[in-house]
């Protein structure tokens, strides 16, 4: 159960709107529930802000469709990861009316009450064209959390004035997410003209000595411009959820 | 020059107190200034918030105390890390007021104007007992930055009681850098706790398979929290501009 | 030979109801026996309590059922592990009683007469969903070394109440064996609560910088929990065949 | 505060030698004191069996010094490893009646009342000369925590027949510890012969492409015998306490 | 050419019966033909007394089928190796008298006059079933090379008595060959016991911490056992080569 | 635009032969243009002498396609590499005068005008047959920046003959790039034995501790012979390139 | 003996200023001379066009002097890199007139007759002022082989605009050598920026994940701007050779 | 006890001209003598050929001297390696007569009656002054296992003529052992041209990418040149032992 939906419980029992009993069962459903292959954290939301995420890889389509139904039925949204795309057809047809993204291999059910926007906008920065999917990954991860979203696309230093071009959209960011592989070294010019946060993912995009992300995680933990910070190879997720944490606070 | 400092400058211009041509003799210093085995970039401080800092690996105390004395005399504050003991005291010499802290290696030097302080405070949480000196240099950086400090010492998750029991310092931070060597599973048990930013410093101690503090940064990017972010081994200078680049914003 | 049926047998020899000879041909049998390309030895069950266990992968299903059928012959159990499906499907037209676990990917065949139970059970806890296939393969084994089985399943450390709300099973088990893959920071947690001895297994679930399992790996063997021991990645069967040693002493 | 000691005083509270005011006071301690650089966690004896142990490495002699004379204080005994030589002779001055042992660099107090001896005795096994500070520091601890112990010394494989000529000491012990450098192919060799527990250790004997130990820990931890668990390299200290575990259920 | 056939080619100039000119006419071709995508290399014959042998990895049907028509044509016999199955069909085709075995994916084909055998045979042994493939293409190799083989086949170290029992073979040949996977901790047993020349081949079986044969590749560069040498992972042709160098002299 | 056509439009406007306002429509295109998924870089041929390249890998025909759709628009030529097969049918179908080389795995469009040829040429030396399809890469790429092409094939140093026969090659290239997999080797030699700059380009041929490439890599960067340089693993491209700076200056 | 002074040679003999039984005396020298622990190749300097330099890394201070007298002999200059002190104290003892440069500790004594200068100049950029050492190394040697040099130091990209400001610089060079450590991102900027041929060396500059020099070597292993290559982690020697390689075309 | 030597005692006892009683007693020894700290395998000598070697890492002078007398006292001669200077000079105290050499780091003391020579001598082959310390090691092991050497120092393939130039020293050995730093090319080229067997050592000379002999380690196990094998990095020790070890065959 999201946050605000427990702070509005409690407001209704404040002004006697929901009787105790009614906000007491409302409350009293276990936090965890037990799937006998999954233990759902049904309180992540009201701890997190947003519930519980449903990470696709290594998971049956019949797995995830069984924990998506049962976060629904919660009402506060849900949103699956690495989907392969038998377990995307699955859940389509379990809950029509989520939307899966190809690209980011994501699918979105919007909660039942929208979330409230954070207080500023994420920017998405990409090196290359090969970065998309984990740069989707990103967006429709911020999105579901209530971040609004701008990209710049394409951007990477053998071109550097792509980006000098486009400053301004730098200036303008809550939070910047910087996606790049191969060198990585976009992260540290970002980090170099931005006053933000900035966030870097590496990515697995290249061949032979860039080590399926090794070598951008590198570049990017090596970063010569401080406060720049890093999260897992082709971790698009990871880094929005940082995102938020940041623009909700 | 720091931002505020431009911003009086221009209020003083505004209101008339300072003529046009004293602002402009002040803003018209060249913001590189070569030193020949240095450039140094005073309008850093008006980009990103705070003055260069100088990284005292690698350089001959000679190099530390030219740079800081450079900067000094912009009177924006100096902040020196991974400082030599020779290096401290050629600096200590040169420079009486500033303040040697041993266990961080970092030497600073207060602006003449005080910094704002930020929106929300900085929780520093360790593992064990031999990671202090990166959380303090996460600490000075974060003071120097104008963001108070609290901390939680030696809360290795080998006895997570120690950490539950002081669950309301996690809930009343506004960043949390988390600091640990060996396993570097503090990261995750804090990230599942909290909801603010959370950043994961690893470090290099430990023996065997730690590998120099490898091991825990695996740990960290692989987080099964969501949303943790992570800087280089023993990088607490960095996590301290990444949170305070949060906490001003 | 098992060890017990030796046993039997000698009890038998002492009472006077299996003449000398009959007990020496059934001893004689060679204690190993060339196939070509395997070479079964007979004599493991007496020499370590089971007999040997078939490792399916990089063997033909041919070789798989060949010496599945010898050792069958001696009536102390099968058990296979890493088995292909076409090898699983050969095992089962030969050995029809033979039970097939999708999930494990292992087949069992009890023995003519049972194994005696082990001192305590065994609590086999996981980190989540995708860890399942390991942990299967660590109950299947245990079941088959005569221990009982307890199972503690999702209980990654990101929301650690599922863990501690379950706290009474790790003080009753005889010994633990976690199973965690990513950041594998559930060993150091269960190692610092319980008193019993902990075997964690890194499992190669997650993506990027987990490698394949290093990660958890390198988190487990640095565990700041003293005591914990670790086994191969995705070794579930090395990780029962251990406790079973502890609890059959 | 040991186990054996909480039971001592529930005892005599419930004989009527102890009133119920006194056994408070006694039990009354804050389980956790802070020394600002360390947190100490004076419930780990009654938790885990034994009280918190001392890890040397990256303490300053006066923090090493601090903490032994508060767990000094609760009379459960002292044990400190990693110990560097400044610190141990800080340690002897403080504490006269701790022992010291330089090749295993720990030093060790006995608590007021001895513990009680475990039911089986731990064999620790070394390949070679140059592994005895990591087998002398795993006999140290297992002593402190109230295991016998035996030793067979310098039996690496290349003469395997030393091993073979003394096959009747590990049938006799209840937990083999065994201590390699170099190929570390002692630990699967005791592996198919013994029955009971094998717990490797590998060390960073060895040079070139022994890797500071990686290569021992990689043949250990693909041994091929089944159940044969692993730690840390050099890690004779975790060996002793996972042995404990078992030698104490 | 091969050796032995220019010795009879200078014998039966020597002895008059052949021509000058009909001898400068056999050895005036060119030493090196180029086919384009490939430069054969035709006199290594007579410098390293075999012909090139044919590396399949990389190379189309068509470009092994037109290397291998060109060796053939000299008589010397041809050696192919990792051979995919259509390469192995097209040479088939090509040369019908063309030995293929599925194991060893290699193809052979004998020499018009059969070579000298050499002064001792080569003992191939393997810790495991799955090191199989490895192993019979060091033997189809070495018996290309004019070497007798012995095997000794699945008597790794988890069950020492299996090799101990057949010591006489270790007595009785020219030089070992040791092909292992896992732990790789064969190689230092069998150099421990023998006195000839032994050379280790790391094989990629295994999973998890073996990561496709670094662990025994490591194991065997460490060996405790003196005088051990090693050839790269799943390299048995390699070792062939080497064994028959030894052999030879 | 290329630089020589950008020189093309000023001398004709500087002899009246194009109207200022011609000029300028040609020069004001806006140098990057948007597609969504990519930016194109049409400013690089002005700056760098060739236009953006087309990396395909990672991207989908579409993209593939559309990229070069309007980088044709410019005449300069169309260059792209690592294509898939599908994505290499989509673009002969798009622009019918691309020429597709299926072992290098590229496709080439040639510009209107043909570039002018460098002052020397490129010797391609290749080790293996398995290493033709970088060195192809590297062909295709130098021909279309304009360097004429020689080619030495299959002379590693394991028959060091093959080379030295061909020395003269050597001497006459203006530029040398080696390519080799396995022991990597001959760049060593080449650089030893050349006045030139060397090129040294990796391959992943090779199998075990070659490491798809590490081992060659290796070599090449502590190549004994100073002044080679090197490329990524594989990446015929970029070694093409560099050699066309050389070339071109 | 240098190429030039054989040149001059060959003319004196053309001219019949020097007899020619004058000139092969001085060619008639062995080209290489054995001092026990070295054979010193004198015909580079004809091969190459530079004599031997003597890596002092590794040699005793004898063993250095010994060479370098031998090859001052010649005349054509010496070079030495990487000396210890001691080493460079016996040289300057040895041999007064050689130059000590600390910083790039290389010792370099001019040949007796100038070297032809080369056609343009080399442009050393460095990143920050750690990487001075390695810088000096490339300059020094550069200079050694005829070179002119240009230098711009401390322009790393988190502070982008002091690059960009000189970018005359870049447009000026024949040849640009990139030093930088940490995240060496300033490789993949440079090669954006500039037409000419440029060689990134990575240095051990960093702690942590920058695993001394490997993370800024994978960067520009991996530099998204085409045509960079690389020498290896600290060898701005080798970055200085391959320049004058380029340069002296 | 040497082989040798037992041969002799059973033909005095053939011949009678020693008693049965007295060979009892001179075979009677028990083979293994235990120091506490070591288990002196003394029958290796009648074993392998040679006693057991001292590995002077890792023991103190004190242990080292010890095992040595121990040695001593059977007459079969003694060799240490790995000597630190301490030890060396007890060794010499302790046993007057034995030769220290500084560069191998080894002691030796040759047996009371000398060994048979071995029928073909052993060359070893350097590429660098740095590289003689490991095959001096080499060298003196080989000395003291009766074999003859040869030398060839200082040949690497950045000048290969200083190789080619003394082919005939490669066609006149028994065994080849190549020792090779940085790029560890010359295995490659050496096995290439000889026909005998070669053992590759790879050092750690090397800076950089090096990364203290893993270069020169793969290198040599990926050789193109068939049938070289490999020793572990620095082991001029083993090398020695397995040439002794064909060489005696």
């Amino acid at each position: 159960m999201r946050r605000e939906r427990v702070r509005d419980l409690l407001a209704r029992v404040a002004d006697g709107s929901l009787p105790v009993e009614g906000a007491l069962a409302a409350l009293a459903a276990d936090p965890t529930e037990s799937l006998g292959f999954a233990t759902i954290d049904h309180h992540r939301a009201l701890r997190q802000g947003f519930p519980e995420v449903i990470y696709g890889a290594g998971k049956t389509p019949e797995q995830v469709v069984s924990i998506a139904e049962r976060i629904a039925e919660h009402g506060d949204g849900v949103l699956a990861t690495r989907l392969a795309p038998e377990a995307a057809a699955a859940l389509s047809r379990a809950l029509p009316a989520i939307e899966w993204n190809a690209t980011a291999r994501t699918a979105y059910l919007a909660p039942s009450t929208p979330l409230a926007p954070s207080r500023a906008s994420l920017l998405v920065v990409t090196a290359g064209t090969s970065d998309l999917p984990v740069a989707e990954e990103a967006a429709v991860t911020a999105h579901a959390l209530g971040c609004p979203i701008e990209r710049l696309t394409d951007v990477g230093v053998a071109g550097i004035h792509r980006l000098l071009s486009r400053r301004e959209m730098l200036d303008a960011a809550g939070v910047i997410v910087v996606v790049a592989g191969m060198d990585g070294a976009l992260a540290s010019v970002v980090g170099g003209l931005a006053r933000v946060p900035v966030i870097a993912v590496p990515t697995s995009v290249g061949y032979g000595a860039a080590f399926g992300g090794i070598a951008p995680l590198l570049t990017m933990l090596n970063s010569c411009a401080a406060g720049v910070t890093v999260v897992n190879i082709d971790n698009g997720f990871g880094a929005a959820v940082a995102a938020a944490r940041i623009l909700h606070a």
